[in-house]
């Protein structure tokens, strides 16, 4: 609250209600960052879970500019717009990404319905756990693998088949819920942003579907601000009620020069902050920082073996190298997790 | 602001900066609508363009159940999702579709670059004024029109085009700008819905960036709120600056079942209302009618030739006759223009 102080001695017969409405306002606007912003300070660190260091100041000194009204870099709440990718960046991809996990257990659960898969090519290979000889198969078996366990089912069914894996499945290093395996100082930065007038975005290679069960409880971001790649799908009228059915066909990949075309797509503004955490992210940070206005451009750096995983040139998941190159030569901000973050994953549920 | 009676006598040295603050949080709670929530009722009709009768009643007493905290019917405002058609539905969509002016008009400004259009269709047609010709080419000549005239240019030059053209462009019949032939009953419906929690939401099949450079001062409908039909669009590096350009390719047409197909992509959440006036939203207002709770659904009916125009079942533009039959059959809200509107345009700044 800063040095604002309040005292009230309501003369009026309404003293109970004004109490009650002046408490809850003042709820609202604390909740909406606008005292801080007012106050020009925070009595409380927003983010703790990030070390004192350029990568912090760099995004606090950011904010402030882009909140502070009558200051060069002020931009209209509407306009904050922030863009996460989501694999690597807010949470665990390693070893695999965590929709991969996914569809090489479905494969698994699907098996019993398809004997044929025992001798079939990727499904071989899942099943007897060959990851090699899956990886050998290419882009052709992966997408064979997403359409054998991504499509055939109604939208609605779809997302009760995610909803139970990703409430029960595990990282299988850290024993955690993949939902347990989100970043902490991430969660921190993301909830900063959003109390000083943010909206926050994901951004994802991952399928939109298969993100929006969860993303709002794990990351605070609703369904409307998940973007992610996407499968065709049909409406049609089953039985008098109609159904969108998922069909095994690729309809949009939100990776790479996809993530500049799908923020321009469904936002229809271009974002003033991005984060990410690979190559796959250098188009959607290139497009930030041609903003005509004040932009924050930041890359995760993998280099934490001990607490989570050390990666970037030669790793199959998050392969992190123009990007960082990119980055250096540009002066955009390289978080590392090793130094900048004194947390990793939030402390789990008693 | 209902039984709600205010009197402050504040005792404390702060009490401009509490009189301040309690102002600007009173604003916030009567703009979030809470306030009316609370009280129960609304000392100032919100729709004074809606006649009383049938239709205004159907909106009212869905919203009353939906914002209700502790009615059967009560929705969160999360999900209060409102999806509103644009063309005939916020606007009006004769004599032709406004982007279908703006499609023609291109074709006249660009034809000196093109002199090979003088004899070459469809473009030969539109430069002699002969729309028969152009509609017999169908969609065919439909999609080479879109393509010459929305497409090899960035996103940002379209961005300026479209400005420039609606600041200027007028409906032939109402000698106004497009964007004063909007419907004010429709306009005091969306502020009705957005005071009350909704989200409002275009979805149409009108091109997506010809719509988002003027619904939010239109309609307060911001970009990210505006779903459309799009072209495909690639990123590109042009002098080092990253750039969206937009190729002579369909991407996806919002219209009839694509409807719930690109609501289900962008927003991820069933709408609980849906408006439409043509046969274009059936499938839409089927999927806001399937959802499991609350749910309205509104079709609006051109029948006022005097003061717009009267048009369904042969209409070239806007055609309305399955989804009239359907709505009939269902007892969704067909809305009058004739009986139930008492203004059809906003009127005009001075």
């Amino acid at each position: 609250m800063g040095d604002l102080q309040i005292g009230i001695a309501p003369a009026s017969k309404h003293r109970d209600a004004i109490g009650l409405l002046c408490a809850i306002c003042l709820a609202a606007v604390v909740l909406s960052g606008s005292v801080r912003a007012a106050a020009g300070q925070a009595t409380l660190n927003p983010m703790p879970s990030w070390n004192d260091g350029a990568a912090a100041a760099a995004i606090t000194t950011f904010v402030s500019e882009v909140v502070g009204q009558g200051r060069p870099g002020f931009v209209p709440r509407e306009a904050r717009i922030a863009v996460f990718d989501n694999d690597g960046t807010l949470w665990t991809e390693q070893p695999m990404y965590v929709q991969l996990a996914f569809a090489l257990d479905r494969v698994r659960a699907l098996a019993p319905q398809h004997p044929q898969w025992r001798s079939e090519e990727p499904f071989k290979s899942v099943l007897v756990g060959n990851l090699k000889g899956l990886a050998a198969g290419g882009e052709k078996a992966a997408a064979q693998l997403v359409m054998a366990t991504h499509a055939g089912m109604s939208t609605a069914q779809f997302e009760r088949i995610v909803r139970d894996w990703i409430a029960s499945a595990r990282q299988p290093r850290f024993k955690r819920l993949y939902t347990q395996c989100v970043y902490q100082p991430m969660l921190e930065l993301l909830a900063y942003l959003r109390a000083n007038g943010f909206t926050t975005y994901i951004v994802s290679g991952g399928g939109v579907e298969f993100m929006r069960p969860w993303t709002f409880p794990t990351y605070g971001i609703p369904p409307e601000q998940v973007i992610g790649s996407t499968i065709e799908t049909r409406f049609e009228m089953a039985g008098g009620q109609p159904i969108l059915m998922r069909l095994a066909a690729l309809d949009f990949v939100d990776d790479g020069p996809g993530k500049p075309v799908a923020i321009n797509r469904v936002i229809g503004l271009r974002p003033i902050l991005a984060f990410g955490n690979s190559d796959g992210d250098l188009e959607m940070l290139q497009w930030t920082a041609a903003g005509p206005g004040p932009h924050f451009m930041g890359l995760i750096h993998h280099d934490d073996a001990v607490r989570e995983y050390a990666y970037d040139r030669d790793s199959q998941f998050g392969r992190l190298d123009q990007a960082l190159r990119v980055a250096d030569a540009k002066g955009w901000t390289v978080v590392s997790m090793k130094k900048d973050w004194n947390t990793i994953f939030p402390p789990l549920p008693h």
